[in-house]
């Protein structure tokens, strides 16, 4: 060791034991040339999944304290913890006949999607949301929830939530509600849809949280309707899906037509069979889900066959696409807002992605 | 006339040779201490105002050059004016069998509501849009749009445009399109519906211009709906109407959740039987149509009885409530987002309005 | 008369009586392919001008009831009536020494801009802002002001206002405060400059109108700089200025950026001896004002020369532009806010512009 | 161990297999009552850090690569980890005589405040901006950036970025400028000082990006007036400071009033002698540096001393306050937009803190 080298080694204790650390010697890692995420693209099976939460469903009681039967996804490259990707927490919750998950609230923003099945009301802030199979239901940010299983079956769908965000930037709180749901009735239809899904129509009574979407349901009718309206014109020869054979849309906050929840937006999109969509890369992380049909993931250099059920996880900046065997019809959730209000996106998605 | 009456004589002459005109002797006029319009409140009758729109069906052809068959209020203080309020711009449209009224844009922001009848096709952009009884259809500034009625049938409704106000402020631009629609189909509904009528979803391929709302037409089923729903969860015990027996919606843009037009505010207000308002006035002028039910609007000192069909006009500042005999249904539109994007709304509206 | 024409007659008149008007007779007058503002291009003439304020302070005191001795421009084309353009309100108010203009407080938005003098003070909700040649003083809508005198000399400046307006769409109200101003002292700098006129800064107790400036006043220092910064970073070849020769500046809410009235914005040029500007038309009505220099105005087909003082009044959609003898400044005010604000402006400015 | 413990060891083992975590069991650490931040409150004093950045100095070149000498802040609580808090970076930087730190450019937002000393220029997409005491200099993401020290003398700053927040939501890209600046010229004003830092004036030809301030110099003499004005007041009676001998104000973006960078908002502080700030907790992470005068911060349960250039890390949630021995200046930044644009904050700063 030259005496040079000597000093330097003084110099890096002296750091440490300051609590310093020099950039020098991490600016690759700090700061690299685009996103290298840690998390890794993966798929998770639903016929893996749904038979864990069902055997969960056995052994495991839900109630008071545990709060939620959840089991999230965990990233494999983000070391055991329960996160799909840095920003996103994506589970499979699970409640049997008669259950009842007691109500609380907290500052993370959370839906529901409802791959198959239902027969349980999400009660938010105290009105009744009946969940069924392609229906998206909202949690936003503060509002007291819980839910209950009337029917004679048990029911499973998936949570996605901006857990891992909240937890990183310690921004989160939480509260315990009743243990019961405060409303044990059953309405097809929630309040807030009596008053705010009616297309382009106002209550005058206005919602005045602006950042939180006054509709808790988004039905599977209008999605499928939608989507198929826009394949539809495509048809016709007139505009409105995104490319050939591929429809998405956005769901939105009626009061404002932005995304449905501060951090947290959701799509859904319908490939025709023997499509491929448009390689791509995005600047944030994002969770798909096949509602319907089959067909093939190429997550950066691996393919993934997937098919009803199965969660898709692409880390920020990874190149993607997917090519539909049979009509593919894909819920997806994404970190787009946090990435698009804080002028993080660089436009970049469509050019850079290069796939096999 | 004394050495200064005589001076302020000369002066004053002088003022009016150099174009000049004293602030001090018309400041009362100019600067009220609140708003004193010149436009009067008023009720045309229905029963008068169709008659005369089918004599005129009859004697005067549609086509290039007058463009349409639109009937105009012309508010009694606004000597002879066609404009409903200094702003607002409120016709009756009448369109004969196979008639076809041309195309053309204006910067002028228009639409069309229909008390009766259906059977013409409004074409925007060369999209067609039906019109149907209880609609509301749009044709935003510098749309072209034409009309044509392929029904054996004669059909009439009103239109509301920004003409005085445009036409005050110098800002109005206008260009011919073709004399025949672009699109002869009748379609039951039109393509901006198929892409923006979902509620609570928008195309992912998005619409650029914020301003204006992508969604021509807002149908009666979905109005009718809405203001039932308020009904039933007031009795119900919840919040939504706005009072007791007084439900509302505000027609609005899917894609920001503001009103359909840069300058137009369109309402629908529901109003069950025996009820009276709550006494109002507005910084800002407005115009009423009774769509079904029977009442009495009270306008300032005055009272008007009001059936199907008849417009009211509600100058600014005017108190005014309704008092509903069997269940009334009223479309309105107004100026308020003129008044309220350039910061001229006081907030007083109810606290102000004192009736006999 | 054939029997159709007479009943043609027939129609008009029962559309007469019953206070309706038909568009087809009018459409061209109403809806004219661009605008044709009936308010004309003029100049006034400060030598004119100035005197006749001056006798104005002999002849007529200033007081509670015609609370200003304003004097405002009538444009020709307006039949009489104190308005510079359909929008806009521009007056000479003359102060002599000693006298005070009441208090009051209106819904109009009000600026001053002074081309000569000082000694005057503005009082802005208990706010004394000193008045000096250059500067820009703001009085926000239904802020209480008065003026007071204390110098020896008389003074004289320009009021802005959007009177016509307000009086058109009838959204004006109007309150008296106390005949003398509530605050006599006469410090250089307002309380508003202490707090917000510094560049980049803003106080930590914030300022919560965010339509309103919470500044009173521009000082002619910061824009003196603010040009000739421009000027010289063109000479050095950087950007900045508008076109070679020509800079500009925008006053601006220092808590939004937007401008310094909902319904005005107000900008000053400075234009190098020798230097034309490039020709623009532009929807919505415009005043300037010559602060220093001689040149001439080209306003549609007639060329104005203009010296300092002197008034220039630009209708909507009037080509113009200005040719400086010697450097020139000017500052301008216009209504772009309200054409902006509800989607009128089309964006045409300069593509359209042809002079001789 | 009974069957079911050993059926629910063998499902834990299945979800760890599966890449699965239940919610359940962690509940409690992933969503607490209030946030828990892993970072610790801490001071760095500047007496520690100056002599290691000064021997960095000696030992460690500046060049392409390690790109800056900057020595970060490694909060005790984040495992040796560079970061201050989990969204906010805070370093040292050091440039001896004659040194250039390369040109590069980054996603990551950046800024350098001066606590002592001048005579170094960071140049900013080509503006050479000179760096001098008291002085705020913003790097937004994306511009290049490099510094250079014509001096004869080293000097020294504090780096603030978002590169934690970057890093960990994946969204940050880098790319490398020239070795050496791009301009070496060394004048005393920015031209993005000469366009934009005229109090509530802007160039007419505007600046586009709205999330990115215009101006890259903030300088202290106006930050000095604007906080000695607002105590003035105080003592005048007027409002304008926040409480009794504490004045602040924000830097802000003079385009749109809003931060000066999408991620971090920067403040200053000053606090009379004798004063002791109001205890406040906020949501979001904080970094304070004395610039002037000596004082207490009570972090939590803790008291530390602080002398100028301590740097003083407040975690989120952390209840605190500072009382001033004599007058003390305090710069300060924060990830408030993160937490405000993402609707995180709560609003409960003041009233849950609590200090000994």
């Amino acid at each position: 060791m030259t005496a040079t080298e000597s000093r330097l080694e003084h110099l890096y204790a002296d750091f440490a034991e300051a609590h310093l650390s020099p950039l020098w010697t991490q600016l690759g890692d700090l700061m690299p040339a685009a996103p290298t995420s840690q998390a890794v693209p993966h798929v998770w099976k639903w016929s893996a999944l749904y038979p864990l939460a069902e055997l969960a469903g056995d052994l495991v009681p839900v109630g008071r304290g545990g709060e939620r039967r959840a089991i999230a996804l965990a990233n494999p490259g983000l070391g055991g913890l329960p996160f799909a990707t840095p920003t996103l927490w994506a589970a499979i919750q699970y409640l049997g006949p008669d259950e009842t998950a007691p109500e609380h609230r907290h500052s993370q923003n959370a839906f529901r999607f409802v791959v198959d099945g239902e027969g349980v009301w999400t009660v938010v802030d105290g009105d009744p949301v009946a969940m069924r199979r392609g229906d998206l239901l909202l949690t936003a940010g503060w509002q007291f929830h819980g839910h209950h299983n009337p029917s004679g079956r048990p029911m499973a769908w998936i949570d996605g939530l901006d857990i891992p965000f909240v937890h990183y930037t310690d921004t989160g709180f939480f509260e315990f509600g009743p243990a019961a749901v405060t409303d044990r009735t059953t309405p097809p239809t929630s309040r807030s849809e009596r008053l705010w899904a009616h297309p382009g129509l106002s209550p005058l009574v206005r919602h005045h949280d602006t950042m939180t979407s006054p509709l808790a349901a988004y039905r599977w009718e209008h999605t499928d309707a939608a989507l198929r309206a826009q394949l539809d014109l495509q048809d016709e020869g007139h505009p409105g899906a995104l490319t050939p054979g591929h429809a998405g849309v956005r769901y939105s906050n009626p009061a404002t037509g932005g995304d449905v929840l501060p951090t947290i937006r959701a799509e859904f999109h319908r490939v025709r069979a023997g499509i491929q969509t448009t390689p791509r890369r995005d600047v944030g992380s994002c969770v798909y889900q096949v509602f319907n049909g089959t067909g093939t993931f190429d997550l950066g250099e691996t393919q993934h066959p997937v098919a009803k059920g199965d969660l898709v996880v692409v880390p920020s900046w990874t190149p993607w696409r997917v090519s539909a065997d049979d009509e593919l019809d894909l819920f997806s959730f994404s970190d787009a807002p946090i990435v698009e209000r804080l002028g993080l996106n660089r436009g970049l998605a469509v050019q850079g992605a290069q796939l096999p």
